[in-house]
């Protein structure tokens, strides 16, 4: 956590000093990184016929208090404005802990009949949680920044399609970030409030915890029926929507630096990366001008192939700026000195590998092409193995236990009865989570629940979380 | 405003119907829209190094409170969070009016040296102002979408260049939204809280009224002595942050609506059109097959282009679609029918002009670009038709009154003697205001000011305003 906290500083990525209790600021690198984010995500949003908009951040309170379940989940944390400067307010405005009780409110208004559906909507917004728990940095904030969607259906059928439509939206998005994960079905006392199921996808960080990156909900007809999201059918008769909605936040952010990072700073997928290549000119006495006319020349060809990249000549040590550059985890170094300038070529240094490789002139765009390609290959390799690592499979209670005094105890796959009370136990005693069942798969079970003794009737997988 | 109120409903721009006046939902069309604006504008700020970061929403109520003038400008409507949940928070926090003191208060702890200046940072972000005024959706708003810019410079004068780089940008923007305006510095009463001076982006409405699009703001060194931003120089020496801001909003959208729209509804500018082509299939009995095939070819063709195109095959008659692509301003329409087929062309109508063009298949792309560029200079020429003919040229008291009392009174350039009571006098009989001087130009006084009758030393422009 430590390096955490201080890589994130150094490379610009949040800053927490901003007087508000996790509050912080995305600075510039965090921005760039969230922004690639929404762009590959908006592609399959816009492609899967999704529409944006933007809800109101203040929501009257009582529409938090229409769902009563939603309602006590999620009320402890919200925050109320009840003063414009020193007058008190009629009425007191929740600031949205999530979406649902605005939205649903206009989609009871705009949908009148099966013509009017399916609706897709993504909103890209703030969401503010005065979270009681120990704020993080991106892990786990007071204000942080999502895409929640929120979908309307004729039918229970077509609500579970749209369930499956946002796994693939969120599965493949997760793959392009080069993440490793789980898709885990909660367990019915850990499911969204309101929602008839959720699922959640969890990634493995190397630390041995780990974090839900996403959610996706099936909330069938219980928020339609309160909010009266009514329409007629092709035969006149009249039904109310089956619903889903999906999630996933900045935290992501947290998970490409948590997963792939090492002890000299980010490593970034190419894709995601604010900065691709950073060009150092290696300057000595007397050679200075053709290196920088060189290293300019090399900047211009690659700025013009549409690739992000900067050019260093500033008057900091190669040293410095190699430890700089590495921190904010830019994909490829080309170092341009005197004696590559002589031989026409470049030395390439990846951030992954930190190999280097001599390049001629002439080849660098489609050298540096290929490089982005098997750093991307290289890191979702490495995401692959660190998934394959994290889970153990265990039978007894003495097991878990011993895996849970372990440094790194990842994720365990064991079995579980289905009651609460072994749920609890586990969370008490482990301070570890029964995360759920693999979706769209069932298991085997291979034992009695390691806690009770009694009948286990899932495979299971706990784990600690962030 | 029935109008104008009407067309944002059905074209889907903005709905009202939240439950928390004057925090609306910007619908997918007013998005869309939205998110052109803001790809126009990113473009400008990278280009000339600005960076992008989002600041909190949260600000705790005291850091308000620091700069006097700010705060007696903005307090009486900051929306005050004081609660979680049931529990009263140690602290209020106050929702962002404007970030001018949660972003200085992290300058003074990023900039230390003058090798840190400029800093010059963007944030695009919601804002909440409980204005107690008639609130009027995306004129007038409680919470609204914007881009606010800071910058520390090291110099006065690069701080004045600072405010001619704002206005560059903002003004090539307004240009490329086709939009009239006027650029003028505000008289002293009516700077920005706590700014050296204000300057002003004023948009004619075809109402007679004018709108305020966008501001700069020259804030010297007000904030950056109030809230530290200090750095040594070169020499060693230390000295406080020359400061800029500038900022537009979603305002921007009310101003092309209300700029182009006509009685059948919006006329958009090609490049900011979510849809920028209807193709609608004329269906005869006995020769759907082929109208229908043509037309998605034409449609395939069209879309593999890059253009935003729709095919609307629908149930509904060609009349409808007509009327529902013209209300959402659908730059061009094509209809394809029948004889059209056997004659191997189209028909395209344009929304502006209405003027309908006959092309053949194989030159349609070609001709959609120069129609699209033939709007693009329409709309910009009536944008300036429509300026020219708002300023009026007015030297007495009872002309100015007269003007008033028409139905457009529109912009009035007048002298004025710079005295504050001659303004209130303008406020309370005209309910109008002296928007300024114009920006970079001294214009020569060409009476004594209407008011007192004293020596003029400005020649202002008076209008009503949203």
């Amino acid at each position: 956590m430590a390096w955490y906290l201080d890589v994130i500083r150094r490379a610009e990525i949040v800053d927490t000093r901003t007087g508000v209790k996790g509050a912080n600021v995305l600075m510039s690198n965090g921005y760039e990184i969230w922004k690639r984010m929404q762009n590959i995500l908006d592609e399959k949003f816009y492609g899967t016929n999704h529409k944006t908009m933007i809800f109101p951040l203040l929501i009257p309170e009582k529409f938090l208090m229409m769902e009563k379940e939603h309602f006590e989940g999620f009320v402890p944390e919200v925050a109320l404005v009840t003063h414009a400067g020193e007058k008190k307010l009629e009425e007191n405005y929740a600031l949205r802990p999530t979406s649902e009780t605005i939205m649903y409110h206009l989609y009871s208004q705009w949908i009148r009949s099966y013509t009017d559906l399916p609706l897709k909507v993504n909103q890209w917004c703030n969401i503010i949680r005065i979270d009681t728990k120990d704020t993080r940095p991106l892990l786990r904030d007071r204000e942080f920044h999502w895409t929640e969607a929120h979908t309307c259906h004729e039918t229970a059928e077509e609500a579970e399609e749209q369930v499956k439509e946002s796994m693939w939206i969120y599965s493949t998005f997760f793959d392009e970030c080069c993440l490793p994960y789980l898709v885990l079905k909660r367990p019915k006392h850990d499911t969204f409030p309101g929602a008839e199921y959720s699922v959640a996808y969890d990634c493995p960080l190397p630390d041995g915890k780990s974090l839900q990156i996403g959610t996706t909900h099936n909330l069938a007809q219980g928020f339609s029926k309160v909010f009266k999201i009514k329409f007629q059918k092709a035969d006149g008769s009249h039904d109310f929507a089956y619903q889903t909605c999906y999630g996933l936040s900045t935290r992501v952010i947290a998970a490409v630096i948590g997963v792939h990072g090492d002890d000299r700073g980010l490593i970034l997928p190419p894709y995601l990366a604010p900065t691709q290549i950073a060009i150092i000119p290696i300057i000595f006495k007397g050679k200075e001008e053709k290196v920088k006319k060189t290293s300019k020349e090399i900047y211009e060809k690659i700025k013009s192939s549409g690739i992000r990249v900067i050019l260093d000549d500033g008057p900091k040590t190669s040293g410095w700026k190699f430890n700089e550059y590495e921190l904010r985890g830019v994909p490829l170094r080309i170092e341009v000195g005197p004696r590559d300038v002589e031989k026409g070529s470049v030395i390439i240094v990846r951030r992954d590998t930190k190999e280097k490789i001599e390049v001629k002139n002439e080849d660098i765009i489609e050298e540096i092409q290929k490089l982005f390609e098997a750093i991307t290959t290289e890191l979702k390799q490495r995401a692959k193995t660190l998934l394959e690592k994290s889970v153990s499979t265990i039978e007894t209670l003495e097991e878990i236990e011993e895996k849970f005094n372990t440094k790194k105890p990842g994720f365990i796959r064991t079995n579980w009865c289905g009651n609460k009370k072994c749920a609890e136990y586990i969370k008490e005693n482990f301070r570890a989570n029964i995360l759920g069942t693999k979706y769209g798969e069932v298991e085997q079970v291979f034992g009695d629940c390691p806690v009770c003794g009694e009948k286990a009737k899932h495979v299971v997988y706990l784990s600690r979380t962030y």
